[in-house]
């Protein structure tokens, strides 16, 4: 036992081998003399800075080691360092010193933040004090999404009153003034406001206010939700599911409890914690234009095999993907054009398409909506020049397009030249009852050859236009839902009959494009065996994969899945990570039976789960060759995919099953 | 070459060893003096009786080949026995006479209706001709759906003049509207009609409108014209030569006497027996009552290894099932009380647990509602007294019950004093996106424990007072809708508090019963090793997990399953046969994970597959220990499952890796 409490030659200090808040490379602690450690610990005297590099506003006045004991402190500099050298990483150290001599009392890897973890990987890796596949073990996903939104400044929050509690959907912290619907939201931003949208919940009319807000708070819906689900998809601050709130939309205003909030009241929402703060709290910014982060997402990409793509639906969410590493994109819903800002007009061309009673209706129709098709398309292929770019074919039940609305109604019915009885009953006639599983995806492409044609025709046309003016456009065709080969046969005749055409048309020898399937259904699986006999490449929709392994709507899990949770039935929400058992087995066989056919099969994932760092893991040992995911999750997935390389591709010996594995290498 | 056309001391014919109508075991045929073989097909003239057992009303007036040419009669006589002998089968055989000569043509196995198939094979087995193995493939599941196809209501049907008569072609009863063309046919049935073909006489051109046509009507031909055979093969009400029969095409209308019957007139024919009525008469099932029908099915049970049960909500259809051969239940519905007749009372004290706020009122709701629900229980396990009843917890999502019309709404807000506000916020706060995969099934038990525990009370105290009586109730629980192991645990912790505190109350030991789940979830066949050590029994809901691994709603596939067959995308409804590549695998693999772990696992099926002759087949070959299907396909199910053993069970020289095999034997 040595006592640093015999008198002023006495004194106990923690320190740490580097800054474990910004992880600076400068040795950092405290020390009090004249003491023992748990004075330290307790707080009732302040203690001192070791040296210049530990002072702050606190404790700049009191005397550092390095002044005060200066031959200690060079001892202990000498002893930090050799600690450090020998444990290859950042060292929390406790010492005492009794009467003037220097003990150790223990010494172990020191915790830190995310911004520190990251800095002194990236310090290391360049002091070749680790190697890079260490490197990326140092960080974990979580400590590097800290790094990527703007969070509440932690020592204000601290002092203030949670309001209520949500699902954190949608990480980081955001403040802004309540609007009760999209169309307020979006005319409140342009007036230079900044608002929350409040929603008992959303739906796809609402993508627009959703967009413009800074954050979105519903009072209903799960992890999944469509509110969380497009807020992740953004890097959006989202709360949902707060069931204290009840929302009043006619009165314009929230209650929670006695709390009254209207229209144009501040709040405050903590996306990565779930809490709601009545008022302006300050933000600060968690570094997104951050060199060091650069540095280290390069680290991982070094150690990592497997490709990282984004789902991007635009051209500018295709460029900030790619600012954010994304390799390519490996999921371009074309149906997003029909949402949002400037969806008017091919909106109304494919409801019109709806409407139509003949083929040639329909094909007119058609002909009047491809130019838009191909606008989005082309504007995508180019702004991911050279790199592979998956879209996928019309996806969802015709009935989503149907206008709500009367007004919009009555403007479809005249140009349609049909009286509003006939259009509501067209309408009605598309009413499904289980819309996930019903007339969708490649089932639309079977009965509407027509529908197929025109989008074939537009992403030809916009690769071979491309080529033309001596960019590198590389479209690979999806087609969703597919439960049987036949689907896929069926679909590929119109592909290759365009394909031929469109050359034609170009006078062009080639060009380079993929087609193939995503893989959604359990049953195409089970027969992936089959499929990979046409398709080009596999990507697993694992979304729609757990839904109907689970047979889980995911809109409607809401009444049961918090309790399955809580009860423990389920270990947790399996359309966040994906479930191995269940789900990754269906991946698994589908991946093996394809590839059996087809060694070359490219295949992929672009469920949400590409940017879940355990499914990253997950489809890593399956063999993937790439996952993606949101642009804001795209740094999360390299990092993720890094370490799976490093934890599973180091270690099999040769015996490693995946195609991923020295791809790069 | 002979010829039967060279004179009066010639002739040609065609005679079956059996009566192909109704299977009597007595030489039938017709033939034609002076004639060649293609004179009889054509029907131009009527051909003669060959003997008293062949005349009609037609043709009574004829000689027969017995009176006019007795010797060559006699020779004939001896040789079909022969030939009968030698080929074990019934024998379709042609014959000329060349100058008082007698010459055979060829024999064949001869075609024949279901009856006469069902006659025969019963008859065979008596003579000791066949092996009870080979009746049983002499009668296809389709011959046997003949005699369960509806007849005309016999008592109506007395009471009613016979317009005309002509030769039973095709058995059962049919009524429809009167076409005079094929094409109409088609196009009638496609506009949601029932028609009956009336023709002169029908050629090949005519197949697609026979084949559409509830029945067909004939003014020529025997029965062997063209009409007879191809609506024999299908089993499908015929009546041909009807000779009264005037057809007027081009007026579209027929004169019959002094009657005339327009183009969608009605008319009700009698297949079986060869009578036509004006109007439509009521039809009734048939079959149930028919002794050879029972001398076959018992000689299918002979057969039989895997075991039979039924779909059955009430006592009334279990009785039924029972009398058509079903030895268990293996789908009792629970929620049946909720509809049709009897269902006002626990309805209304559903829809008060459903819009209980606290877990109290819910209780007490339930507390209401348990006397029904164990009245129905009780019933049903009377009626089927010591044969197994699975019993389904109650499955569909909550909002199925909500009313829909305005009076029982308010009626339900006035009982329990609630305004009607709150009521409907409550039921649309119910309404669920994709109900098929929602908060149903388990997923309401686990939710909702208290749900799970009246109804196991209802079920164990049923039981237990049968018990007392001295019947001998055997109940099996069965826990719908499973994707997780957990899922059992936390249902099966109330099932065993429950039967402890049930035993107590009876004072009893034990009651005979099992508890285990329904396999309907893709996931829980994957994870059925799991499931097995918890479950004691799988009963494979084959409808959902077909919805699930396809991804097709049932409700939802009529806009695109009809385009899928037509193309060829898919060869048939799954919802019809099981898919035995992808839902068959996965059904494959639940058997095989759940017996490695519990080899004596009970396993069912209770889809509608069950009552499908192929589905049945592959269900054996699986290994499943029974069917369970609708009442009325109860013997089909006997058949298919008979035709299976002798075809898989008898051939697999120990290798056989099914269960069932040798179980009965």
């Amino acid at each position: 036992m040595v006592f640093g409490n015999m008198g002023d030659d006495c004194a106990t200090g923690v320190a740490f081998s580097r800054n474990p808040g910004n992880g600076d490379n400068k040795f950092y602690g405290e020390y009090l003399v004249n003491a023992q450690g748990e004075d330290v610990v307790a707080g009732t005297r302040t203690p001192a800075p070791i040296n210049a590099a530990s002072q702050s506003e606190h404790n700049k006045d009191l005397v550092t080691l390095e002044n005060g004991m200066p031959k200690l402190y060079k001892q202990l500099v000498a002893i930090k360092n050799r600690l450090e050298k020998h444990y290859r990483d950042m060292q929390d150290i406790e010492f005492t010193i009794e009467n003037n001599r220097l003990f150790m009392l223990q010494c172990r890897v020191g915790k830190r933040n995310g911004p520190a973890a990251i800095q002194m990987a990236v310090d290391m890796v360049k002091e070749k004090l680790i190697t890079p596949e260490i490197a990326v073990t140092r960080v974990t996903p979580a400590q590097l999404d800290e790094l990527l939104h703007p969070i509440i400044d932690p020592k204000t929050e601290k002092d203030h009153a949670v309001l209520c509690k949500g699902l954190p959907a949608g990480p980081g912290g955001a403040c802004g003034q309540i609007v009760f619907t999209a169309a307020d939201a979006v005319n409140w931003v342009k007036n230079g406001k900044k608002v929350i949208l409040v929603r008992e919940e959303t739906n796809p009319e609402d993508v627009e206010g959703m967009r413009a807000a800074e954050a979105i708070l519903t009072a209903r819906g799960g992890m999944t939700s469509h509110a969380a689900l497009v807020a992740r998809g953004w890097g959006k601050c989202c709360i949902v599911g707060c069931s204290a709130i009840h929302v009043a939309l006619t009165s314009k205003e929230i209650r929670i409890g006695d709390t009254v909030l209207k229209e144009g009241d501040w709040l405050t929402l903590n996306g990565t914690k779930g809490n709601v703060y009545v008022g302006q709290l300050p933000m600060m910014d968690a570094g997104e234009e951050n060199r060091v982060l650069m540095d280290f997402l390069a680290i991982c990409d070094k150690c990592r095999t497997m490709g990282i793509r984004t789902n991007a639906d635009t051209p500018e969410d295709a460029a900030k993907a790619k600012s954010f590493g994304a390799e390519g994109i490996g999921l371009f819903r074309t149906e997003h054009m029909f949402y949002g800002k400037g969806s008017d007009e091919p909106l109304f061309y494919l409801r019109k398409m709806i409407m139509s009673k003949t083929t040639d209706e329909r094909k007119k129709a058609l002909a009047e909506l491809a130019p838009y098709v191909k606008k989005a398309i082309k504007g995508t292929l180019e702004a991911m020049d050279g790199m592979p770019v998956v879209i996928r074919l019309l996806d969802p039940p015709l009935h989503e397009f149907v206008p709500q609305d009367e007004g919009k109604r009555k403007e479809l019915a005249k140009a349609l030249d049909l009286n509003m009885n006939d259009l509501v009953k067209r309408f009605e006639s598309l009413h499904e009852v289980n819309p996930m599983m019903g007339h969708r995806g490649v089932r639309l492409g079977v009965t509407f050859p027509e529908i197929t044609e025109m989008q074939v025709r537009a992403i030809y046309e916009s690769a071979a236009e491309l080529t033309k003016n001596g960019k590198k456009p590389y479209p690979e065709i999806m087609i969703p839902v597919t439960c049987d080969v036949n689907e896929l046969k069926d679909q590929y005749a119109i592909v290759k009959r365009v394909y031929k055409e469109v050359l034609a048309k170009y006078n062009l020898k080639k060009l380079k494009t993929l087609t193939g399937t995503m893989i959604e259904i359990p049953r195409a699986t089970l027969l992936a065996d089959q499929f990979a006999e046409v398709a080009e490449f596999f990507s697993f929709g694992t979304n729609d994969l757990t839904q109907m392994t689970f047979g889980f709507s995911r809109d409607d899990t809401g009444g049961f899945l918090g309790k399955y949770v809580e009860k423990g039935v389920l270990e947790g929400d399996p359309f966040q990570s994906i479930d191995v058992n269940g789900v990754g087995e269906l991946i698994h066989v589908g991946i093996e039976r394809g590839r059996h056919i087809n060694p070359d099969l490219e295949i992929g994932i672009c469920g949400e789960h590409g940017g879940d760092p355990a499914s990253v893991e997950f489809c890593f040992k399956v063999g993937m060759d790439y996952v993606s995911c949101s642009p804001f999750r795209v740094p999360i997935a390299r990092l993720a995919a890094a370490q799976a390389a490093v934890q599973y591709g180091c270690t099999c010996k040769g015996k490693c099953n995946t195609k991923a594995k020295g791809k790069k290498k």
